[in-house]
């Protein structure tokens, strides 16, 4: 255990007065017992402040307790930032290295330094695997893939022949990285012929993937991930889109063929991009979503099946209820001035 | 095969005075032979019994055929039950016992007894299996997992470390179990850095997840899934959600993180819900949903995006269609006031 | 590299009279130098034409540039399938033969002429494999499994016993077929019992089915994937449900239990079917609809939730955004007429 003074420090917050105090580690107000640190970032939480067992709360500086609180209050300037970094002092890195003697490694593979790869991993020829990469069991990687530095593929991966990621990257279990995009000619018999899929999947730096997400690689060219992209978990990404720096999507989102994503938009989950559409940079998008059409506007918010400015939205939205009540409005002055309706 | 009095009997409805028949299995109405056991529960396929070649056919006991039907029929308080317990009859187990020789179980890892293990699977050290549990092939199994008896881990389910999972569950193929929440804090030049989520999954007793589904863990505690709860395939369960007991879950459904679902809630397909809110027990939500807030009430039904009460949504869908010949009215109205529009 | 003129021929065009031209392969206008050939099919693109660097371009034959292009221009009934013939023949067919010495074959199984089994992948007993199928690494077919000519599948595909895939059929990555459908009977405590599983799935020829799908296998019978269908990623298929020949279905689309789509449909993204249901031939539904009920005429088109006519659902749409407004102009006359409202 560490004294809170110690953690305090470590995470760059040395200079706070604070009580004597081990720490067992990090918890949630609700689930807390005096030995823990907990925090409160969201103000949806406020009551449990007061009824918490912690130790020691992270509170931010400008905020006052309406009631009494028995945990000794720290106050930072953004309690999220600072339990994020609590929480990466506490994660073990418990790492392996090497490779597996069950891992299957093709000829002409070039592995990095202090790499590891799991059991019943496959690596096909000509991949590349950067330094201090990490790649769990059961992951598939094609011919000629280039992995970066530092990146750390779980369980199960599979990324098709000449996809492209770069330093940093984090891949959850399950996801397919370089399937073939979907794109068939239709037939004069009503049958579809498949457009082959040459193109590939480029994953920038910094990225991270979610679990049992599918990204298709281009017909031609790249199918595009930019720096810093957080994707959650379920996405669905086309053929030939792109997706800007430092955007983040929600689970179960789906972006189709060719369109493109600019940067630092917040996509919620269950959207739908049509495609081949061109999205503003640092546009909003809330939750289930349908993008039927391209956003020219940075910094857009938008709503709606499909969607509008978001605040217009909210107002059909709540007019929406409301319909029963204006059809008995219209009628009722339908009888006033004598129309009959049936 | 056996008699039609065997499999009552075996079923328990050993009572029921039924003719000599072999019977070689259940079958659908309209796919059956005279020598299958077939049953009418859903009323919408009513006119498959009057042409139905089945030798038998289990329907509810206060049913009144309209038409002539060939085969014989047993009346029983709930059709669907019996028809379970036929299949269940007739469902061969073929099981298979021991570790296969090409899984990999890494030191210090507790076998229970009468296990089976399939090849390609990796166990990590310290996980434990309970007695009577299946893991097919190509499973992987993180450090310190612990799962129960009686379990079936079908080909190809992903479980990171530390999680924990309960008797007598089943998880279907391609199934993420405890892959990171999706938690970055936002930097001031646009990118994220990463939430490191310390937490777990817990699944309890008697839980069936389908396949391809996204478990997340929590970011500190637990992400929560009650006993006897279903899951359907290629559902999103976020970082510190709950699912309370008896739960059920329609496919492609996501539950963003620290959302509660109450006990015995029925959730259809597609239903999104916001993060942090809390759903009463009981709660039906119709499919394709959008849950943008907490339910209080236990037994809400709701529907919509955003959702509200069930049958006030229906009315407001129903004037929704509508909307055309309202827009019409209203100006007809205002030409009679002499109201001047564009 | 290959002259445009062999090209063409190769590609059935051998009669048109093009310039000596070497080409390097095919291109995105936006990405093709002059060594490259590009195509011109969707008009959004009409203007890249004009800046585009490629050496030539095939364009429709009515098409007539409102600008100056330096690229030779190709003249061809459907830009769309020329382009897909010409990366057909630059689509490198990179394949391999044999079973892996680390994939692993039960006994009994039945194993075609020019196959390829990748490493990790498990064949259960009693399963038949056709000839020129290509199996990937860490594939699980299980028992009983029949799997026709020239499929292809890829890494981490798991197919359940008894399930059977016709000819010229390619699987993506970590997709799922056979898992067990979603049938459970409520128990008076609020509990629910498992309906077994017992029938299978059952793919005809010349399907394609994308990454992460989850395709159930039948309570009994068989659920069915007619000829031709083409399924994008990330898809639901419940048990019992049946899609006709030529049916294409785009991303994150689910289809519940025993419904029954017709040949020829087309099914945008995110669209949604509740269980039971019957889709006539040639339906179109707009991405992200929810199907509540059965659709007789052959060839309606659809859209919203729940689904109706298409023209009519952009007219209650486009009202829709309108809702404040008509308010106002309702709350104006109730005015007039000096009715009180709160």
């Amino acid at each position: 255990m560490r004294t809170l003074k110690e953690i305090l420090k470590a995470i760059g917050l040395g200079d706070l007065d604070v009580p004597e105090m081990l720490v067992r580690g990090p918890a949630k107000l609700s689930e807390a017992t005096n030995q823990d640190l907990s925090f409160l970032a969201n103000m949806k939480y406020e009551n449990e402040l007061y009824s918490t067992n912690a130790g020691a709360v992270l509170i931010p500086f400008d905020f006052q307790p309406a009631q009494e609180v028995s945990a000794h209050l720290i106050r930072v300037d953004d309690p999220h930032t600072a339990i994020a970094k609590v929480l990466e002092l506490y994660s073990k890195v418990e790492r392996n290295y090497g490779v597996h003697q069950q891992a299957l490694i093709e000829q002409n593979v070039q592995l990095g330094e202090h790499i590891y790869v799991g059991p019943f991993t496959y690596i096909d020829e000509h991949a590349s695997i950067g330094d201090y990469t990490t790649i769990a069991a059961q992951v598939y990687i094609g011919k000629n893939v280039s992995i970066g530095r530092n990146c750390d593929l779980h369980a199960g991966v599979k990324i098709y022949n000449n996809c492209v990621i770069g330093d940093n990257c984090i891949i959850h279990s399950g996801t397919v990285i370089g399937a073939d995009g979907f794109g068939f000619v239709p037939q004069k018999d009503g049958s579809y012929n498949k457009v082959p899929q040459t193109g590939n999947v480029v994953i920038k730096n910094n990225v991270e993937i979610g679990s049992n997400c599918t990204i298709d690689r281009a017909t031609m060219g790249s199918t595009l991930i930019g720096n810093g992209v957080k994707l959650d978990n379920l996405i669905q990404v086309g053929h030939n889109a792109e997706i800007g720096d430092n955007t983040v999507v929600a689970a179960q989102s789906g972006i189709s063929g060719s369109t493109k994503l600019g940067e630092g938009c917040m996509i919620g989950g269950q959207v739908g991009f049509v495609g081949h559409i061109t999205i503003a940079p640092f546009t909003m998008i809330n939750a289930k979503s349908g993008i039927s059409k391209s956003v020219q506007q940075p910094g857009s918010k938008l709503n709606g099946i499909p969607a509008f400015s978001f605040n217009d939205s909210l107002r059909s939205q709540s007019i929406y209820r409301k319909l029963p009540e204006l059809q008995k409005r219209l009628s009722e002055i339908e009888e006033i001035l004598s129309l009959h309706r049936k």
